[in-house]
């Protein structure tokens, strides 16, 4: 069994922007930490749902419907798979994310850019 | 798509104790809401993993190895399948827990007991 985690302490350990890190693991899903800051990429996850947990700050999550959905602290959002979206913060502001998503998830969907991580981290 | 989830908004929305509520699903799992108090049975879930995250005040997690586990808010704890627990608060105190488990978990194992919840509710 591994040990309690403590969210501050492990927000603490990073300052890279969206480049989850994992946290923890249950029933194939992995709890991520991510610090983001601008805009991430359209992308999709075909197979996989992915929960939103905001902690900090203001995530925006855009839609090509158009729609945008706005989490502030305390507020999470489950963008359900084979949805199109895009992740983005206010200009120069950051926001402090978890994110719980299958442990076989691709970063960008199959979506290939700079940003992009092929393998995440555990802290 | 279900709208985002603002967690005060749904914690303002109940009042008693070991009864979680479902407030979100995804990859099989449901997000559920507690508020707890006293002390729970012990149980265990023969093939879910569950996660405890504290929101507010403090819950302890017993082990049959006599291990406790103090989660202050800001702090998540996984508990394999098959592992025995006991969740418990200090005498007189509230905790404000967010539960993630497979949406086929039983409230209390195997265990029968007067707070078994045989469904949990939608909020």
């Amino acid at each position: 069994m591994r040990p309690k985690v403590n969210l501050a302490n492990k927000y603490a350990a990073f300052n890279d922007h969206w480049s989850p890190k994992i946290v923890g693991e249950f029933n194939g899903q992995h709890v991520k930490l991510a610090k983001v800051s601008g805009e991430f990429v359209w992308h999709d996850h075909k197979d996989e749902d992915e929960l939103f947990l905001v902690q900090k700050g203001v995530l925006h999550i855009e839609f090509r419907s158009e729609e945008v959905i706005d989490l502030a602290a305390g507020e999470f959002h489950i963008v359900p798979k084979g949805v199109e979206h895009r992740p983005f913060t206010d200009e120069g502001e950051e926001a402090w994310i978890l994110l719980i998503e299958p442990n076989t998830i691709k970063h960008t969907g199959e979506v290939e850019v700079d940003l992009t991580q092929h393998e995440a981290q555990w802290i």
